[in-house]
């Protein structure tokens, strides 16, 4: 174990833990409770800080852990030799091949977990597909991702879904906080960084006006651009519109976009006909989760030249009339990679969430719930939102008794 | 009939039908289609121009209607006649008293409706509990406003609803366009009208921050005020901080305060110990649906004098300290007393679903609804969005026969 | 003189006084002081509520007072009843035609003025063109627009100017303030009020990227419409592009807009060319002092009927083709003929720079001020803002004598 | 010389020149017009990529340079080896003490100038006290900022000044987009840099409310903060509360922030008594030229311990309280320090005011331009935008002959 890198990742976790004081909280009371107790949980999640202080916790209430990564390029590999040294067992490294990625994948899945935490579900996937043999021993788990959940219900609707996920995606702090806030912030974060480019007066085109590309939306808005939004959804569109955005479809948008985001949970956003049209030096940047989003292998068909590294995470492709356009972290996740993904704040409300919903598996256990896509339950929501405002000194009005009447009474008139 | 008013109440029909492309198209399908042939429809709504549209349209679709106020300063006593001479059983009046206001709502019953269109819930309870005999003949109704919605379930929960009510309220469309956009227009339109006060440097408190809230917190924002937001529900809170906004409880509000927006849906949010400390000059206005949010009987108790009328709409109350607050529309609905209500382009989209939802009422008539709150069904929706954005020009993106196949294959991997 | 008008102009002028504490003060002060005594003004200004104020406050320092309306539709008649009740020689009246108005200028210059304020330089035109008898009686004056500031430089730079005149529109607070809030928000209000439209959504077409236009195209943004901007100068409209407004030259935008705003001060800003290619249903607004930025007369031309009064200041015009064009107000100031002009917040702050200007060419006139455009005394424009944000209740920091010294100190490195 | 160096610095400065048109398109005609022949210039600038594209303009039309770094912790080791490499005298390390720095400036003076660049008034400071005999060789120079222009106008009024300065920071081009854009961008992304902290929710205190603190206050708003802005003008103060900011003494504001930025020109304007009331875990960062806002011998005066490096460019302070404190970049620029400065596409703006400006010195030479600090001419400014537009694509309107008759014609009446 090379004890500088332990040092370091217990630094960035320790910095992480002081922006998460939800979370370290519930870790203080698992440590106390111990509503945990023996639990074997295989979890594929990004491989990060934040990620650090909600597996403390969880281990903190008894259990036993073995994770993987999520995506192989966001992997802080210090912080996997801190939690390795705290004794949990990451299989996981900076920057592997898709194959080491799986193996990851398949050895997380040897502690035949009771409970599975994933984000985007691959390992879900992996489960009921090629390690079958372990489904009778799952108990359930939670699933972070929208792009993950699409997937969890189509096999719901297939019946092909073998035990209870919650999907911790879909509490309104997750979808608000997570996906507005911490997708805006960290994905102009990672632009910038990537290319240090002015964004006052700049066109970006934001691709997808879900709870992510709002957030997306309004921060590039935030910092001067003008925004342009794509959509399928005709109510989402016109939401977009009636918040003043320029709502148009792709095949417009590629002409005008100086910068493109895709957020949409879809592939091929960006396609070769859009490529073919887009403005000198526009900036490609994916913010969905998987790297199908803007598609790559038609850039590289267009492309006569590709520059590697012209910024950090920004290759540049020179298609073959001159124009140049320039692909930020290989069209993977751009705030994960270009930045350091969410703020430890805002993953403190899903990581809180994500804790709760695992206690909460257990204790409905001996009732058997049925396999199948769960909410979280509302109070595990209303309880994180609690405690995050007590934790920036907020208070909130309570309801006096007659309001409360008045709120339960449907016979007082106008 | 005095046919001057006829006459410029129907300039005001036109004038709105302008801004409703939607509910004008569905009026002229069902003047061919004819789906709500002979369907008598008791409707207790604001009688203005909108609505006289969407009466026009449910007429043209064969229906027989009888409509009555549900407010009695709203009502615009030209479009009334012009409605009278169209051949709709109108039974409203501008400001008549509380015995006149459940009169002609027993009016409007009178026709023995199949359908009924409420807005606050007033004509469904009078139904349940003083016309009961009239309950066997109704198919099932719509109610418009949260307010309505939350009694209606309270109802349904004691088992006391007897037919199928259709939750206009709760479409996508209606909660982000009428609630967002048009309460908040409408309130800060509202408030200038009456007091045209600089919004620019001013505090602007709002009490509640769910879909009106937020379309008020947003307006006054953008003229220029610091928003102070104050709510029960820790979830919306922290969403309020997340967005900016200054989160405090009433008690600190109040102190701070140069206008008031209450938009909660409850009663007695301002109450006399807020009333004790605010500002000299303070304004309050209420833009929820029922005149209970601020408590005008605590301002009445505290004032020396009163002076109706300073403004438009505006009554001065003058406390013993000298203190000076200012109550608009008498703590009654401000944007449809003191302006003129939400822009038709906003109820375009609401009453083109209410109408929608009567012609699914209808069609599900042999399939027998049970007694309950139902949500408008995701196609109607989804059909009054892209009405809504081809009347505006606006196009959106299609997806391609690969991106129908991914989001519907669970198998795709990373 | 009737004694109810006088009352309810009494009523106004009282509800401006109360949003107007700096120039309260300032009258006040003048009334103990009495530094104007004697003095002889002749003003022409819109005559409203916040003028009285003014007009007030001046003669309680000892000035003797002849008012003309600087705008024949801007009078409101019961102000200028009450005002004549309180002792000023008024000369206007709501909608006279153009010879009443230019008459209405010449009785107020009959008093022989030694001090003149002007509006847009009507009267100072007239002075220097018709009435130069009068010349040699006048010390100074201060001058309230832009519009008028550009024809009194023009007329210095001629040399044709005779006295000294104050540019108070150039003040920080008054450009600041007053063009960019003041016009800001009462325009949006004007085109309200005229035509109810829901701006979110909206495309707004904001002519000019000086205060005014800055001002209003943010109110537009800020209740959510998407705002194009259209300029000459290269810097603003530089300026504009990078606070994220879409910035083009009129014959694009003409095609896009939902509503136009011209702010420019300039002539023919929207013409023939602009009109014939505008969208069915387009709102035509001017902001700016002249009622010249839209050619009227082309568009008269080009339609076939006229319908007035379509809605409160709005006439239809019907084109060959059918589309049908809205104009606001015929042409004239939106914001004081549709709505109620500046709030009086903001006329606070540029009357009592108005005020304190007269003061200061009276303390002036011993050392004669040379002949030109002055500004506003960099004293007078802090003694303002002091007592605005004092009455405000709102507190700055001061400079430690470490501070004092630094600044001063051109020795201390790096 | 280490050729990997200069690749890399060669990669970047042809990075920032794509986002610098104007600033090449006036390299290109300074190449073929040469108005610089044999110029010998002395500069002292920040050594980045940006400045390396505006000394190869300067070198392109003619000059011979010598460069100093305008602080030590900015420059880019690898741009100062290009540029050497490129035939530039480069005196400038990365990381420097306070002795190297001044003998660097020195070395660069050596050159004996006649023109010199300055960014903060050190070159020009010690050209007036320790290299007097270089003085009468001197036609003029540049400077680039608020904090150098003081120190300027300070020596003008004390007579010490020998030689004609052009302000380009008093450009309308550079005061509102480099400090306001170009300031704000850069100034957040240092902060997000240093801590990934989330924006929305926390509240920012903007200490200072000129162009650049309004560009950080923007920017800060629109990444979701709540801003609360110290000023010591009551103009600035009014006008950020009329912005919707909170405005107070920075006493109120130490106990609310979150993270405090300075950006005001002055010292200690963040001193022992707020440091004594702020929040555990508030961020300190400064924006403003030199390290004095923030008074960093109180904050190490109150800690018990420091800990360099828990971030990049945070430094921890522990108080005898237990709160923790964390001072960014030293108190030094952030957005230099821990961000990459100014974005490209801005600096392209000031540093091509500072080339024309350079040829505008060496054209005057023949008719002796007074001492003093001279405006950057009107024209240069214009140009500078034209050149920008006509990059981004964007036309504005021109005037028509009617058009500029009106504007110059004082004689049109209402």
């Amino acid at each position: 174990m090379d004890s500088a890198l332990v040092e370091s990742g217990e630094r960035r976790i320790g910095w992480a833990a002081r922006a998460m004081p939800v979370l370290t909280a519930i870790g203080a009371r698992f440590a106390a409770e111990r509503p945990l107790e023996g639990l074997r949980v295989a979890a594929c999640l990004h491989v990060t800080a934040e990620t650090a202080v909600l597996m403390g916790a969880l281990k903190a209430g008894g259990a036993e852990i073995a994770l993987a990564a999520s995506n192989p390029l966001s992997t802080q590999d210090d912080v996997a030799a801190a939690l390795a040294d705290y004794g949990i067992a990451v299989h996981a490294r900076a920057g592997v091949d898709r194959d080491a990625y799986y193996r990851h994948i398949h050895q997380a899945l040897d502690i035949a977990p009771a409970v599975v935490l994933d984000d985007g579900c691959d390992l879900v996937n992996i489960l009921h597909t090629e390690r079958t043999e372990l489904l009778d021993g799952v108990l359930g788990g939670c699933e972070e991702t929208t792009t993950g959940i699409i997937r969890l219900r189509q096999m719901a609707a297939e019946e092909a879904l073998r035990f209870p996920m919650v999907a911790v995606n879909d509490t309104r702090t997750k979808r608000m906080f997570d996906n507005r806030y911490g997708t805006g912030q960290s994905t102009v974060d990672g632009i910038m960084r990537a290319t240090n480019t002015l964004l006052a007066g700049k066109t970006v085109v934001v691709a997808g006006f879900g709870y992510c590309g709002r957030g997306v939306a309004e921060r590039a808005r935030g910092l001067g651009a003008r925004v342009v939004v794509t959509e399928i959804d005709p109510v989402k569109a016109l939401d977009a519109s009636l918040q003043g955005y320029d709502v148009r479809p792709m095949a417009g948008a590629a002409r005008e976009g100086d910068v493109f985001v895709t957020v949409t949970g879809n592939r091929d956003v960006i396609r070769g006909e859009h490529l073919a049209v887009m403005k000198d030096g526009a900036i490609l940047a994916n913010a969905g989760h998987f790297d199908v989003e803007i598609d790559v292998r038609a850039l590289d068909e267009l492309a006569q030249a590709v520059h590697r590294g012209v910024r950090p995470n920004t290759d540049e492709y020179v298609l073959a009339d001159g124009r140049r356009l320039l692909l930020l972290a290989e069209g993977r996740l751009v705030n994960l990679t270009a930045a350091e993904g969410h703020p430890a704040a805002v993953m403190d409300m899903s990581f809180s969430a994500q804790a709760l919903a695992v206690a909460w598996l257990v204790r409905e256990r001996p009732s058997g719930l049925e396999p199948g896509v769960y909410d979280v339950p509302e109070e595990v929501d209303v309880e994180v939102a609690r405690l995050k405002l007590a934790a920036a000194g907020i208070e909130v009005d309570d309801l006096t008794p007659e309001q409360e009447r008045y709120l339960h009474s449907w016979r007082a008139g106008s």
